[in-house]
């Protein structure tokens, strides 16, 4: 059950069918989890914003520095020509490498791309080494080019999956998570969909409620504890160019501190925002000198800011409700989230007023 | 009465003595509020990091654009150089000129300044346009020198005064708020101060509580009701280079987001961050090709940005129970916060458990 | 006569018919000069993209930061927004407030803008207070006015002029230059214009003639003499989005390297680039949520990345050669650039083969 | 010979002894050159700002994204943290992800670094495709470790060695250039080397003199000829923070522009630039909140710009004074710059006047 079966309702607009990141057409997503031994717990998540070569159908894209202590791949290249030509990785810290030569080793194998000789890889990760031995790098190309190949529309798995597979989130056991948002009609009726890794710390809030004071659970210092990091996806059919997916981006920020997220020092926190709007793929080669673009108008962003704070919101939400607890290096263990203790503290503070479902 | 006073408590470490950006020591801050006939309802407000010459002893300062749909005076500057060399001025958005002028007055004519050529104003400003006649430019020069002449610390007012006069926020009277964190001594028992001039809109939460879902109070389009602004200035004693007060700048806007807000397009929301650690002043002119400076590490930094999380949400809330309903040009009139139905609400989800005094 | 009139060619692309930012069609340029006694000498220079309402029909632009030590009023708005609202002025360092409030001025009683509440000013500057008693602020909003009015297009007046009245630049008399590109008819047959505000030091050289070597007139220490500022405006006929208008911008700088600039601590180097291709203008209010565009893509932009490198160098000397011998403030004197040293240099460099004209 | 050794004096600043960017005090460089067959022209080069643990012992640095179609690793840790901490690696664009690799294991390999599960390399690279069977990644982690280890200070090799093996720039032969430049004892006497990987086009300038115009030898289309990349690390002795570092980095391709290079679309033009001056190291773990340093005032860093002006144009003419004509991948050959054509060139231009050496 995801947090909106027990009737945590996070915000004012509706979600898409799935709640996910999904529910935004063409979308797909593929996870690779790794669980080896007592010490392997890692993964990979891919995610695909349309389903054809996307190194000769780029996708309009911007990548928001949220907390850049962290390893990300292909920033600069996304700033400057404000576009993407592989699908996004994510994994662990130190295999940001590996996942980085899987996409080229993807890319350049696909039809057509015989003579590519450059491909600017997009790879985002947190570091999984409490639960994982992430100096092993057990990632794999294969995995990652699993997770690609495996990646489907529709449900999509949270929690201990792929790159959610060994990561912690508030002192619990992390993971991925996603949900989404569609806007009025009237406003365009446009989704926003939001896939995050979730790693990181603060003093976590549901909907609101002070959870990690009743629980009595969160850091005293700040200089470890809460470090960590959030990889945060967001994809959407509205018309965006790169200026506006990064404004976009920056509100995603907003969501994660509405969960208590503070950003640490030593998070790395980046959002990847992308429009999926198909008119405004940019084709390469170009024949031609132009791009006929549909753009929205920098008038009508405001409501989907406001869907992706609440689907950034949730999607960490959903990432701590389908964790469980896990074992791993060093006989480390991360408790899952008391589900039942916060419903009850939900309670307590109103804001699960009926029992859903 | 502040929001603390009605026992709403927000975060989870203590303010400083004042609950004030005036906590930090040597800040001061003074208020110039305009209010003529129907129609003037605008204001100054400065804010000092210390009481010597600014141009002649530069501190160090970032400056964050949080959305940058705004006419902030010296952000080129600030961003090159990494300090301000002049006090900080807020007020309505056309009087930025007019400020920007003011602070250049203000320079020249101090007592070892007479050879300069060259000031850069920092002049933030939101839009008082609804119930401010804005068009008239009634802020004078005077206004913003009698705003710096009057500057004190200690208790300083909120609500309708200074460059909060003619403001609204969450549909409701917005104006000046403070507060203040002090972290504990053991991770460097640094104080932050945070001063909003609150202008913006969104769905409104009060220490997690949705007021403005309770109160039925919010905007079904977003095109223009939720428009408006934010300045928000931080003021630390941890002795931080620009680098990292762009870091803690940047997190003032989480406690933004903790309010509801969302950063709309069309609002202004930057954050002026400025660290008052004396040792790190620059002199001008410096004698000695180089600067001694003492800086916090990295990875000391996190409680801070906690601070600035807790006081920008404090300081915003306090704002709204600061002010008091205002009417204006063309017969707009802005009510105030209904506090008794707030604390109601406040009540009704266990977030106040006791009357307080 | 101008640099190009002695034979001196920069860069291997053709000029426009004026060799001059007014070749971008629909571009303006007017000046008001302020000479007055002894000690005033200084003015205004205001470019236009179009002679429409420029509020109601906003243009894409960009600004890059080459250096941000200046005063340039307007940046953070057309950063988030990618479009500039107004006429560009450039004028005095401490006159920007005086030139932002007269853009709202203008702005306010224009037709059918009667009920705009805000406006992004655009002020560049450049600080002539070595020949202009700039403390004195002698630039009133009727002098920005009367530039906007005069504005026209056709050839326009260099040198001594407008905003450049009183600069200085390579330790001559600077002011005011501009230039042009096409690019060649099957790569789009675009034109890019640039206009000049020059104020700043380096090592003067010339199409890579040493002229300060040879002349023996060039600094010896860095710290004051080589400051000052280069106001670089940037208008192109090509329909470059905003992220390709930055791209642009960035390399007038690298145009400003040829000539011997440095870009040095106290330079407030600052290049604002604008697209003229009205299909792109972005209408206010939107009746629509979307905008069409037709956008260069990126593939495209090469060529006009040489034209702006080269236009920028050719504007830059030719506001020296136009600038001629003038005394102001504490009898200060600045020499013009000897036009016929210079030449006979060029010739010793075989970089004027013949005598033309 | 080198380009000085001719008689091509670039720039009015001394050079250091090796006219290297080993003339900064503990820097080492080091190549790996990978030549087989017919097809693979490829290799590393990695320049050591110490020679102690660089994770241990962090080095202050900014990244400049000159333009930024590239792949560089490590960008956003730079920018957040203002530090690096392993050697900097060139290659080609395709084994990035293999000499990143190659960091993390010479990282967690070194003593005291067994618990370390975080490493930020930092790993440029231009594209080789052209003699090179890049698709084929034949750099493998030895070869990155290999120059690591043969890293040495003094002279170092340029032309068609290390990460500039298989590079092509202006149409000739590139491959990895340096020089250096010693500012005047009164303002500091500091260093400023410079290391290029050069493989980018535009139009040759030799010391001002158009040599690409006299060889007839430049794209009359913009489109692919003039692509490429150039890859430029500088070091200082000086003690730069790291927003005075990026400023430092930025001025590099101001010497770029001097050379004709245009920054094309195509091209990944980036800048490390690195303080090697000891006392504002960083020690990890910091057993202090604080880290105490010492650092020039802003006012005293325009020399190091005219430095670091100088030095990368020299640096990349270098490039092409040592590279020789090569042949590679599908019989595709790169001739070397004709340098006695270029001499004769010089010797028209007046630029070199006596018979060196």
């Amino acid at each position: 059950k995801r947090a909106r079966d027990y009737g945590i309702e996070i915000g004012i607009l509706k979600t898409g069918p799935y709640n996910s990141i999904t529910d935004v057409k063409g979308v797909k997503v593929g996870h690779t989890s790794i669980i080896k031994g007592d010490n392997i717990r890692t993964g990979v998540t891919a995610i695909l914003p349309h389903s054809g070569n996307i190194f000769q159908l780029k996708v309009p894209a911007a990548i928001y520095l949220g907390n850049g202590f962290g390893k990300l791949a292909g920033y600069s290249q996304v700033k400057e020509l404000g576009n993407i030509e592989t699908p996004i990785i994510l994994t662990n810290t130190l295999s940001v490498p590996t996942a980085s030569n899987a996409l080229i080793t993807y890319t350049l194998q696909q039809k057509g791309n015989e003579s590519i000789h450059s491909v600017n890889s997009i790879v985002g990760e947190t570091n999984d080494g409490w639960l994982n031995d992430i100096r092993g790098r057990h990632v794999k190309e294969v995995h990652v080019l699993d997770a690609i190949e495996n990646a489907k529309s529709g449900n999509i798995e949270e929690g201990n999956v792929g790159a959610g597979t060994g990561t912690n989130c508030f002192e619990y056991k992390g993971g991925i998570g996603t949900s989404s948002r569609v806007i009025p009609e009237n406003l365009g009726g446009f989704t926003v969909g939001v896939l995050v890794q979730t790693n990181f710390g603060g003093i976590l809030q549901i909907n609101g409620v002070p959870i990690a004071k009743e629980l009595d659970n969160y850091p005293r210092n700040y200089t470890y504890d809460v470090d960590g990091s959030c990889m945060i996806v967001v994809m959407t059919d509205a018309p965006l160019n790169s200026r506006n997916l990064e404004r976009l981006a920056k509100r995603a920020m907003m969501g994660l501190a509405k969960t208590g997220g503070i950003a640490s020092n030593g998070s790395g926190d980046y959002v990847i925002a992308v429009s999926t709007f198909e008119d405004n793929f940019i084709p390469y080669p170009n024949k031609s000198l132009f791009i006929k673009t549909k753009e929205l108008d920098n008038g009508a962003i405001t409501p989907l800011f406001l869907a992706v704070i609440e689907a950034t919101e949730e999607a960490i939400i959903n990432s701590l409700f389908a964790a469980k607890t896990m074992s791993g290096r060093n006989n480390h263990k991360v408790e899952a989230l008391p589900i039942n203790d916060v419903i009850k503290i939900m309670k307590k503070y109103k804001r699960i007023t009926s029992d859903k479902k």
